[in-house]
């Protein structure tokens, strides 16, 4: 088959590589529907040695499921699935609790030794509780929404619900990616009255403001924060979700939230250390809060909404790419051509 | 009258300073009848430079109304009241919030020209607000409790409530100062079974297995991370309480926290940049909180078990000092030879 693999910075390539079979009995082997491109995968593509490559590309897919192993019931060949992009037994204490992301037995797809998405076809570990399966008779219309359930729907979903958004509450959401215009459109389902959207083009804060931003921000830094705080009566953002993961998107969370109020990060940090201590963090008793979702935990209770098309989340994709195509589509990305590429095998 | 004055680290004076007067009609001037070396006064008693001395010491304190401005009602000549650390209007948004701390019109006893409390008398600020009124005819053997609710009591308790400490829950608390103690306390009246100390002083972690906690870990760094993680199944502890305010005792809260866990901090941070990324906090989803408790909060919550004697947060008051003798309550509890120093006029 064909499969996307990282060499290093820059460049991607699509390339023959053996097709997936059943290495373990709870595995399943899955057809790729639809795959996309993440802004996540963006970080290696501006930074990646070419030590760490070839790495292979994608971890968000819309699949038919080709086989399964002897341990995996409810799920038969043909069924259309969606998978998370982190894969997980969906059994264990922490998956009970919602936190599939820490699953003992689970993993991330497109790393350590599990292939990516960016191809024809994947194993899918831990298959039982990994999958959701779709409904057959599915409108292709909604294919875009439906395969946001894969990472970046879930992702903007976690980072309102880690910071607690409640009715009335005014947020704040840096990033006009797909994850930040997602995360607008989680605060707005969760009953924010006042979204501030921070980003600066044009066409995504548009996109922000069908979802339910009620205002934009395009200024960054300390003026960025100035307008926050102008728009918030001078005391900042009850809840702000960081959906960048660079520095400056952090300390623009820092300067932009409320005493007592959150910062819930989704953005990979590109960082380790930052500041915490008294004069950011401490003082002002602000809570941080925010991970790798559990998109898991999140679908069956996303997909209703994505099936009756009272949301619309698939909106974010604005270009779609053939398996061939995959570089093009980092390109695109990468030089903000494209918010957020589709691929089709 | 005689006050206390830090001048450079490791002096600190008892000397003549002017009497208190009512400088707004808001305020009120308590005459002390207790008040107490705090441990985050040993931070400027181990690095003050002298260009910051001399500086007014002491922010806890319970007190007799001496006199009040014009427009302080409910207090009246004689009472006996008990002060948060921090004064506030407990009016104002923040203060309806619960969050004191950030009170625009609040502020910090012995900061910014405000007063210290080693010392005979003190201007307070906000009085309205800031005071609560003890019935009159308290058992003078509940004053080294009543004290507590000052600061060490309610800032143990909120290192427990912003953790979201519940029934059944696993607490480990790093620290085993006055405040790591009272936060012993605190998680266990909030129902916390399994409760971890982390201390090495015995007579201290005495105390605590007194206030309630089931297990103690006098290893720190990765020794102790290891034995907390030992205690819990392998995973971490679900809350970990920080009451020290060094970057170990942080980097241990981040190596003794379960996946999906919180790290609530009350030690006043040393440090401002700590590690927060992919390694630390994000990946398992760790929520970091906590801050300067707003004590005000929650002292009319914690006093009836004070005043019933359910529970003896005094206890954590090892030795007595006279106000001429307060140079010696630092060095004793530099020394580690007192817990924490009660000072009486």
């Amino acid at each position: 088959m064909r499969a996307t693999f990282m060499y290093k910075a820059g460049d991607v390539r699509v390339e023959n590589a053996p097709d997936p079979v059943i290495e373990h009995p709870t595995d399943a082997v899955v057809r790729i529907v639809r795959s996309c491109v993440c802004g996540s995968d963006l970080h290696p593509y501006h930074t990646m040695p070419a030590s760490e490559g070839p790495a292979p590309m994608g971890h968000e897919f819309l699949g038919i499921v080709e086989e399964v192993g002897s341990e995996v019931s409810g799920f038969t060949r043909g069924d259309l699935v969606v998978s998370p992009f982190a894969f997980a037994d969906n059994t264990c204490e922490f998956c009970r609790e919602g936190l599939h992301t820490s699953c003992p037995n689970g993993g991330f797809f497109a790393v350590g030794g599990i292939g990516g998405a960016q191809t024809e076809a994947v194993r899918v570990p831990q298959a039982q509780g990994t999958l959701v399966k779709l409904p057959a008779d599915v409108d292709a219309a909604l294919l875009p929404s439906l395969l946001t359930l894969a990472d970046v729907y879930g992702t903007g979903h976690h980072a309102a619900h880690q910071a607690r958004v409640r009715p009335g509450d005014t947020v704040t959401v840096i990033g006009d990616g797909a994850v930040g215009l997602l995360a607008v459109l989680s605060a707005k389902q969760l009953g924010a009255e006042r979204i501030i959207l921070m980003g600066r083009h044009r066409d995504r804060t548009d996109l922000g403001r069908f979802f339910g931003a009620t205002d934009v921000v395009p200024e960054r830094g300390e003026e960025g924060i100035a307008k926050v705080r102008e728009l918030t009566g001078g005391h900042g953002s009850r809840a702000v979700l960081e959906a960048v993961g660079h520095l400056p998107a952090y300390q623009m969370a820092v300067g932009a939230v409320r005493p007592g109020g959150v910062i819930s990060r989704v953005g990979v940090p590109q960082y380790e250390n930052a500041p915490i201590g008294f004069g950011s963090l401490f003082g002002p008793n602000v809570t941080l809060t925010g991970g790798p979702a559990p998109v898991r935990a999140y679908i069956e209770q996303l997909l209703p909404a994505v099936l009756d098309g009272t949301v619309e989340p698939g909106r974010v994709f604005d270009r779609t790419v053939s398996l061939e195509e995959v570089p093009e589509g980092y390109r695109a990305m990468d030089q903000r051509e494209a918010l957020k590429v589709m691929v089709t095998p």
